[in-house]
Protein backbone atom coordinates (compact mmCIF):
# COMPACT_ATOMS: atom_id res chain seq x y z
CA UNK A 1 0.00 0.00 0.00
CA UNK A 2 1.25 3.38 -1.17
CA UNK A 3 -0.10 6.76 0.89
CA UNK A 4 -0.36 10.30 -0.30
CA UNK A 5 1.15 10.95 3.75
CA UNK A 6 3.93 12.79 2.87
CA UNK A 7 5.70 12.14 6.21
CA UNK A 8 6.94 8.39 7.37
CA UNK A 9 9.71 8.48 9.86
CA UNK A 10 11.18 5.02 10.95
CA UNK A 11 11.15 4.34 15.11
CA UNK A 12 11.45 2.09 17.28
CA UNK A 13 8.53 1.70 19.92
CA UNK A 14 9.58 2.89 23.31
CA UNK A 15 6.56 2.73 25.55
CA UNK A 16 2.52 2.40 25.03
CA UNK A 17 -0.05 3.73 27.35
CA UNK A 18 -3.24 2.71 27.46
CA UNK A 19 -6.88 4.52 28.36
CA UNK A 20 -10.22 3.27 28.26
CA UNK A 21 -10.10 4.03 24.13
CA UNK A 22 -6.55 6.10 23.36
CA UNK A 23 -3.15 4.82 23.48
CA UNK A 24 -0.39 7.08 23.88
CA UNK A 25 2.89 5.82 21.93
CA UNK A 26 5.97 6.95 22.41
CA UNK A 27 8.63 5.97 19.80
CA UNK A 28 12.24 6.72 18.91
CA UNK A 29 13.93 7.96 15.88
CA UNK A 30 17.46 6.97 14.94
CA UNK A 31 18.85 10.04 16.54
CA UNK A 32 17.45 9.37 19.79
CA UNK A 33 14.83 12.40 19.49
CA UNK A 34 11.33 11.11 20.27
CA UNK A 35 7.39 11.08 18.61
CA UNK A 36 4.27 10.95 20.39
CA UNK A 37 1.37 9.19 18.75
CA UNK A 38 -1.78 9.14 19.81
CA UNK A 39 -4.08 5.99 18.24
CA UNK A 40 -7.08 4.11 19.46
CA UNK A 41 -6.20 1.13 21.79
CA UNK A 42 -8.00 -0.86 19.02
CA UNK A 43 -5.46 0.11 16.54
CA UNK A 44 -2.25 -0.04 18.84
CA UNK A 45 -3.05 -3.81 19.37
CA UNK A 46 -3.78 -4.66 16.32
CA UNK A 47 -0.70 -3.34 14.95
CA UNK A 48 0.86 -5.17 18.21
CA UNK A 49 2.62 -2.12 18.96
CA UNK A 50 4.90 -3.16 21.56
CA UNK A 51 8.12 -1.64 23.47
CA UNK A 52 11.02 -2.52 20.43
CA UNK A 53 8.99 -3.10 17.57
CA UNK A 54 9.68 -1.43 14.66
CA UNK A 55 6.96 0.95 13.12
CA UNK A 56 6.55 4.38 10.74
CA UNK A 57 5.22 7.73 12.78
CA UNK A 58 3.23 8.91 9.42
CA UNK A 59 1.72 12.76 9.31
CA UNK A 60 0.11 14.38 6.67
CA UNK A 61 1.53 17.45 5.38
CA UNK A 62 -1.47 19.58 6.37
CA UNK A 63 -0.64 18.70 9.78
CA UNK A 64 2.66 20.06 10.35
CA UNK A 65 3.14 23.35 11.57
CA UNK A 66 6.41 25.36 11.26
CA UNK A 67 8.17 27.66 14.42
CA UNK A 68 11.10 29.48 14.43
CA UNK A 69 12.84 30.72 17.22
CA UNK B 1 5.97 30.55 24.45
CA UNK B 2 5.50 26.49 25.40
CA UNK B 3 2.90 24.89 23.15
CA UNK B 4 0.99 21.34 24.18
CA UNK B 5 1.92 20.05 20.99
CA UNK B 6 4.38 17.19 21.75
CA UNK B 7 6.18 16.84 18.70
CA UNK B 8 8.83 19.23 17.74
CA UNK B 9 11.74 18.59 15.18
CA UNK B 10 14.82 21.14 14.24
CA UNK B 11 15.10 21.43 10.81
CA UNK B 12 16.28 23.12 7.93
CA UNK B 13 14.47 24.92 5.36
CA UNK B 14 14.73 23.21 1.81
CA UNK B 15 12.47 24.46 -0.70
CA UNK B 16 9.67 26.91 -0.70
CA UNK B 17 7.04 26.74 -3.22
CA UNK B 18 4.41 28.96 -2.92
CA UNK B 19 0.53 28.60 -4.66
CA UNK B 20 -2.29 31.01 -4.09
CA UNK B 21 -2.93 30.93 -0.76
CA UNK B 22 -1.09 27.80 0.77
CA UNK B 23 2.56 27.10 0.48
CA UNK B 24 4.36 23.71 0.62
CA UNK B 25 7.60 23.72 2.84
CA UNK B 26 10.38 21.10 2.80
CA UNK B 27 12.78 20.86 5.82
CA UNK B 28 15.74 18.28 6.39
CA UNK B 29 16.03 16.61 9.67
CA UNK B 30 19.89 16.57 10.95
CA UNK B 31 19.82 12.94 9.78
CA UNK B 32 18.75 13.53 6.07
CA UNK B 33 15.21 13.23 5.84
CA UNK B 34 12.78 15.57 4.61
CA UNK B 35 9.46 16.50 6.07
CA UNK B 36 6.66 17.92 3.79
CA UNK B 37 4.72 20.77 5.82
CA UNK B 38 1.81 22.62 3.79
CA UNK B 39 1.03 26.14 5.81
CA UNK B 40 -0.71 29.54 4.42
CA UNK B 41 1.36 31.40 2.18
CA UNK B 42 1.10 34.14 4.94
CA UNK B 43 2.55 32.13 7.66
CA UNK B 44 5.26 31.27 5.42
CA UNK B 45 5.93 34.91 4.51
CA UNK B 46 5.66 36.10 8.41
CA UNK B 47 8.02 33.47 9.53
CA UNK B 48 10.43 34.55 6.95
CA UNK B 49 10.63 31.16 5.41
CA UNK B 50 13.35 30.33 2.83
CA UNK B 51 16.32 27.93 2.18
CA UNK B 52 18.86 27.35 5.15
CA UNK B 53 16.45 28.49 8.06
CA UNK B 54 16.78 26.93 11.03
CA UNK B 55 13.17 25.79 11.66
CA UNK B 56 10.90 23.76 14.23
CA UNK B 57 8.34 20.86 12.24
CA UNK B 58 5.60 20.80 14.75
CA UNK B 59 3.08 18.65 14.98
CA UNK B 60 0.04 18.04 17.87
CA UNK B 61 0.54 14.03 18.94
CA UNK B 62 -3.18 13.13 17.85
CA UNK B 63 -2.26 14.22 14.17
CA UNK B 64 0.46 11.35 14.03
CA UNK B 65 -0.44 7.91 12.84
CA UNK B 66 1.70 4.27 13.25
CA UNK B 67 2.19 2.03 10.36
CA UNK B 68 3.84 -1.30 10.80
CA UNK B 69 5.18 -3.56 7.34
CA UNK C 1 1.99 -1.87 5.42
CA UNK C 2 -0.69 -1.71 8.11
CA UNK C 3 -1.78 1.97 9.36
CA UNK C 4 -3.65 2.55 12.64
CA UNK C 5 -6.11 4.67 10.58
CA UNK C 6 -9.07 2.74 11.99
CA UNK C 7 -11.27 4.40 8.38
CA UNK C 8 -10.43 2.87 5.04
CA UNK C 9 -13.11 3.19 1.97
CA UNK C 10 -12.73 1.86 -1.20
CA UNK C 11 -13.61 4.11 -3.69
CA UNK C 12 -12.74 4.80 -7.47
CA UNK C 13 -11.43 8.60 -8.62
CA UNK C 14 -13.74 10.49 -10.17
CA UNK C 15 -12.51 13.93 -10.88
CA UNK C 16 -8.94 15.31 -9.87
CA UNK C 17 -8.53 19.08 -10.23
CA UNK C 18 -4.60 20.10 -9.66
CA UNK C 19 -3.57 23.58 -7.68
CA UNK C 20 -0.05 24.79 -6.97
CA UNK C 21 0.92 22.72 -4.29
CA UNK C 22 -2.77 21.03 -3.30
CA UNK C 23 -4.95 18.90 -5.44
CA UNK C 24 -8.53 18.10 -4.81
CA UNK C 25 -9.34 14.88 -5.78
CA UNK C 26 -13.19 13.34 -5.41
CA UNK C 27 -13.74 9.40 -5.22
CA UNK C 28 -17.14 7.54 -5.62
CA UNK C 29 -18.01 4.87 -3.35
CA UNK C 30 -19.41 1.33 -4.81
CA UNK C 31 -22.84 3.57 -3.63
CA UNK C 32 -22.34 6.01 -5.82
CA UNK C 33 -21.92 8.84 -3.05
CA UNK C 34 -18.91 10.92 -3.05
CA UNK C 35 -15.76 11.14 -1.01
CA UNK C 36 -13.71 14.84 -1.68
CA UNK C 37 -9.87 14.65 -0.50
CA UNK C 38 -7.45 17.68 -0.05
CA UNK C 39 -3.63 16.13 -0.62
CA UNK C 40 -0.64 17.84 -2.30
CA UNK C 41 -0.04 17.78 -6.25
CA UNK C 42 2.80 15.97 -5.87
CA UNK C 43 1.16 13.12 -3.94
CA UNK C 44 -1.55 12.74 -6.38
CA UNK C 45 1.00 12.36 -8.89
CA UNK C 46 3.13 9.90 -7.07
CA UNK C 47 -0.15 7.71 -6.53
CA UNK C 48 -0.70 8.22 -10.19
CA UNK C 49 -4.70 9.03 -9.24
CA UNK C 50 -6.40 9.84 -12.48
CA UNK C 51 -10.02 9.14 -13.77
CA UNK C 52 -11.15 5.51 -12.83
CA UNK C 53 -8.52 4.64 -10.63
CA UNK C 54 -9.34 2.32 -7.76
CA UNK C 55 -8.01 3.78 -4.31
CA UNK C 56 -8.72 3.99 -0.79
CA UNK C 57 -9.88 7.26 1.30
CA UNK C 58 -8.40 7.14 5.02
CA UNK C 59 -9.29 8.95 7.23
CA UNK C 60 -7.86 8.94 10.97
CA UNK C 61 -10.63 8.32 14.09
CA UNK C 62 -9.94 11.63 15.33
CA UNK C 63 -10.87 13.47 12.53
CA UNK C 64 -14.49 11.95 11.99
CA UNK C 65 -16.92 14.48 13.62
CA UNK C 66 -20.63 12.97 14.16
CA UNK C 67 -24.08 14.63 13.78
CA UNK C 68 -27.92 14.39 14.17
CA UNK C 69 -30.13 16.05 12.09
CA UNK D 1 -26.90 24.97 9.06
CA UNK D 2 -24.68 23.76 6.26
CA UNK D 3 -21.02 23.57 7.27
CA UNK D 4 -17.88 23.68 4.92
CA UNK D 5 -16.59 20.15 5.61
CA UNK D 6 -17.41 18.58 2.18
CA UNK D 7 -17.59 14.92 3.30
CA UNK D 8 -21.02 14.02 4.84
CA UNK D 9 -21.52 9.97 5.25
CA UNK D 10 -24.97 8.87 6.81
CA UNK D 11 -24.36 6.03 9.03
CA UNK D 12 -26.28 4.05 12.19
CA UNK D 13 -25.03 4.18 15.40
CA UNK D 14 -23.37 0.22 16.23
CA UNK D 15 -21.27 1.08 19.05
CA UNK D 16 -20.82 3.62 21.87
CA UNK D 17 -17.54 3.04 23.79
CA UNK D 18 -16.71 5.97 26.62
CA UNK D 19 -13.83 6.50 28.00
CA UNK D 20 -12.97 9.13 30.83
CA UNK D 21 -12.58 12.33 28.28
CA UNK D 22 -13.48 10.69 24.39
CA UNK D 23 -16.15 8.22 23.59
CA UNK D 24 -15.17 6.03 20.10
CA UNK D 25 -18.12 5.60 18.09
CA UNK D 26 -18.63 2.91 15.54
CA UNK D 27 -21.10 3.72 12.74
CA UNK D 28 -22.59 1.46 10.11
CA UNK D 29 -22.86 3.04 6.30
CA UNK D 30 -25.62 1.31 4.71
CA UNK D 31 -23.72 -0.88 2.36
CA UNK D 32 -22.35 -2.51 5.77
CA UNK D 33 -18.91 -0.61 6.00
CA UNK D 34 -18.03 0.88 9.13
CA UNK D 35 -16.82 3.90 10.12
CA UNK D 36 -15.19 4.81 13.65
CA UNK D 37 -15.19 8.27 15.60
CA UNK D 38 -13.45 9.55 18.59
CA UNK D 39 -15.47 12.70 19.75
CA UNK D 40 -15.68 13.73 23.34
CA UNK D 41 -17.74 12.26 25.61
CA UNK D 42 -19.89 15.20 26.31
CA UNK D 43 -20.30 15.65 22.35
CA UNK D 44 -21.54 11.96 22.42
CA UNK D 45 -24.07 12.61 25.46
CA UNK D 46 -24.91 15.71 23.93
CA UNK D 47 -25.74 14.40 20.66
CA UNK D 48 -27.82 11.60 22.36
CA UNK D 49 -25.51 8.70 20.65
CA UNK D 50 -26.69 5.29 21.47
CA UNK D 51 -27.17 2.29 19.54
CA UNK D 52 -29.10 2.58 15.86
CA UNK D 53 -29.45 6.17 15.96
CA UNK D 54 -29.01 7.68 12.58
CA UNK D 55 -25.97 9.89 12.05
CA UNK D 56 -24.05 11.19 10.01
CA UNK D 57 -19.64 11.11 9.69
CA UNK D 58 -18.56 14.44 8.91
CA UNK D 59 -15.03 14.63 7.81
CA UNK D 60 -13.29 17.95 6.55
CA UNK D 61 -11.49 17.00 2.82
CA UNK D 62 -8.05 17.83 4.33
CA UNK D 63 -8.22 15.22 5.88
CA UNK D 64 -8.97 12.70 3.60
CA UNK D 65 -6.00 10.72 2.69
CA UNK D 66 -5.92 8.37 -0.55
CA UNK D 67 -3.50 4.89 -0.58
CA UNK D 68 -3.56 2.77 -3.88
CA UNK D 69 -2.16 -1.15 -3.47
CA UNK E 1 -28.10 19.77 12.36
CA UNK E 2 -26.10 19.45 15.57
CA UNK E 3 -22.09 18.31 15.37
CA UNK E 4 -20.38 17.16 17.60
CA UNK E 5 -17.43 19.85 17.27
CA UNK E 6 -17.04 21.64 20.57
CA UNK E 7 -16.04 25.11 19.46
CA UNK E 8 -18.54 27.23 17.38
CA UNK E 9 -18.08 31.15 17.05
CA UNK E 10 -19.83 33.29 15.46
CA UNK E 11 -17.94 35.82 13.22
CA UNK E 12 -18.31 38.51 10.25
CA UNK E 13 -16.52 37.35 7.06
CA UNK E 14 -14.07 39.89 6.39
CA UNK E 15 -12.25 38.27 3.40
CA UNK E 16 -12.19 35.51 0.99
CA UNK E 17 -9.39 35.07 -1.47
CA UNK E 18 -9.10 31.87 -3.98
CA UNK E 19 -6.77 29.82 -4.78
CA UNK E 20 -7.10 27.08 -7.46
CA UNK E 21 -8.55 24.62 -5.03
CA UNK E 22 -8.17 26.25 -1.43
CA UNK E 23 -9.66 29.54 -0.38
CA UNK E 24 -8.82 31.82 2.47
CA UNK E 25 -11.34 32.81 4.47
CA UNK E 26 -10.28 35.61 7.43
CA UNK E 27 -13.77 36.27 9.67
CA UNK E 28 -14.16 38.49 12.61
CA UNK E 29 -14.98 37.90 16.19
CA UNK E 30 -17.54 40.33 18.07
CA UNK E 31 -14.76 42.05 20.02
CA UNK E 32 -12.50 42.46 17.17
CA UNK E 33 -10.04 39.30 16.95
CA UNK E 34 -9.60 37.60 13.56
CA UNK E 35 -10.18 33.64 12.94
CA UNK E 36 -8.43 32.36 9.43
CA UNK E 37 -9.64 29.33 7.89
CA UNK E 38 -8.84 27.21 4.43
CA UNK E 39 -11.45 25.42 3.23
CA UNK E 40 -12.03 24.22 -0.26
CA UNK E 41 -12.95 26.95 -3.25
CA UNK E 42 -15.95 24.69 -3.55
CA UNK E 43 -17.42 25.06 -0.03
CA UNK E 44 -16.37 29.03 -0.17
CA UNK E 45 -18.85 28.76 -3.05
CA UNK E 46 -21.59 26.40 -1.89
CA UNK E 47 -22.10 28.76 1.47
CA UNK E 48 -22.15 31.80 -0.65
CA UNK E 49 -19.63 33.78 1.35
CA UNK E 50 -18.45 36.95 1.39
CA UNK E 51 -17.79 40.15 3.26
CA UNK E 52 -20.17 40.87 5.62
CA UNK E 53 -22.05 37.16 5.96
CA UNK E 54 -22.53 36.19 9.45
CA UNK E 55 -21.14 32.70 9.74
CA UNK E 56 -19.76 30.39 12.74
CA UNK E 57 -15.87 29.10 13.02
CA UNK E 58 -16.63 25.09 14.30
CA UNK E 59 -13.29 23.68 15.46
CA UNK E 60 -12.79 20.21 16.96
CA UNK E 61 -11.74 20.08 19.89
CA UNK E 62 -8.52 17.64 19.37
CA UNK E 63 -7.58 20.14 17.08
CA UNK E 64 -7.18 23.22 19.22
CA UNK E 65 -3.45 23.58 21.24
CA UNK E 66 -2.94 25.15 23.91
CA UNK E 67 -0.14 27.33 24.59
CA UNK E 68 1.54 29.29 27.43
CA UNK E 69 3.86 32.68 27.90
CA UNK F 1 9.12 31.18 19.30
CA UNK F 2 7.01 32.14 16.90
CA UNK F 3 4.45 29.43 14.39
CA UNK F 4 2.76 29.34 11.82
CA UNK F 5 -0.37 28.54 13.19
CA UNK F 6 -2.56 31.57 11.92
CA UNK F 7 -5.16 31.29 15.47
CA UNK F 8 -4.03 32.41 18.93
CA UNK F 9 -6.96 33.35 20.67
CA UNK F 10 -6.06 34.46 24.50
CA UNK F 11 -8.20 32.83 27.28
CA UNK F 12 -8.26 31.81 30.51
CA UNK F 13 -8.44 28.17 32.01
CA UNK F 14 -11.47 27.49 33.83
CA UNK F 15 -11.46 23.55 33.69
CA UNK F 16 -9.10 20.85 33.65
CA UNK F 17 -10.68 17.14 33.21
CA UNK F 18 -7.80 14.41 33.07
CA UNK F 19 -8.45 11.06 31.51
CA UNK F 20 -5.73 8.34 31.34
CA UNK F 21 -4.17 9.74 28.14
CA UNK F 22 -6.28 12.57 26.94
CA UNK F 23 -7.21 15.84 29.32
CA UNK F 24 -10.00 17.97 27.91
CA UNK F 25 -9.41 21.45 28.66
CA UNK F 26 -12.10 24.52 28.76
CA UNK F 27 -10.89 28.06 28.33
CA UNK F 28 -12.83 31.32 28.33
CA UNK F 29 -12.46 34.00 26.12
CA UNK F 30 -12.45 38.10 27.51
CA UNK F 31 -16.29 37.67 25.82
CA UNK F 32 -17.15 34.80 27.75
CA UNK F 33 -17.40 32.49 24.82
CA UNK F 34 -16.13 29.23 25.39
CA UNK F 35 -13.27 27.16 23.79
CA UNK F 36 -12.58 23.22 24.33
CA UNK F 37 -9.42 21.43 24.10
CA UNK F 38 -8.36 17.87 23.86
CA UNK F 39 -4.46 17.50 24.76
CA UNK F 40 -2.08 14.67 26.51
CA UNK F 41 -2.49 14.88 30.06
CA UNK F 42 1.33 15.11 29.63
CA UNK F 43 0.84 18.29 28.01
CA UNK F 44 -1.75 19.36 30.70
CA UNK F 45 0.62 18.97 32.90
CA UNK F 46 4.11 20.12 31.87
CA UNK F 47 2.08 23.64 30.53
CA UNK F 48 1.01 23.24 34.38
CA UNK F 49 -2.84 24.34 33.26
CA UNK F 50 -5.04 24.65 36.60
CA UNK F 51 -8.21 27.26 36.94
CA UNK F 52 -7.69 31.00 35.90
CA UNK F 53 -4.25 30.34 34.32
CA UNK F 54 -3.68 32.52 31.28
CA UNK F 55 -3.36 30.82 28.01
CA UNK F 56 -3.60 30.83 24.00
CA UNK F 57 -6.03 28.63 22.15
CA UNK F 58 -3.79 28.15 19.21
CA UNK F 59 -5.34 26.30 15.81
CA UNK F 60 -4.09 25.64 12.46
CA UNK F 61 -6.46 27.79 9.70
CA UNK F 62 -6.52 24.04 7.55
CA UNK F 63 -9.03 23.05 10.73
CA UNK F 64 -10.86 25.63 11.05
CA UNK F 65 -14.48 24.87 9.06
CA UNK F 66 -17.40 27.75 8.29
CA UNK F 67 -21.28 27.01 8.77
CA UNK F 68 -24.02 29.36 7.83
CA UNK F 69 -27.62 28.73 8.96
Amino acid sequence: MKISARNMLKATVKQVTDGAVNSEVVVELPGGQEIVSIITKTSAHNLGLAQGKTVYAVVKASNVMLAVD
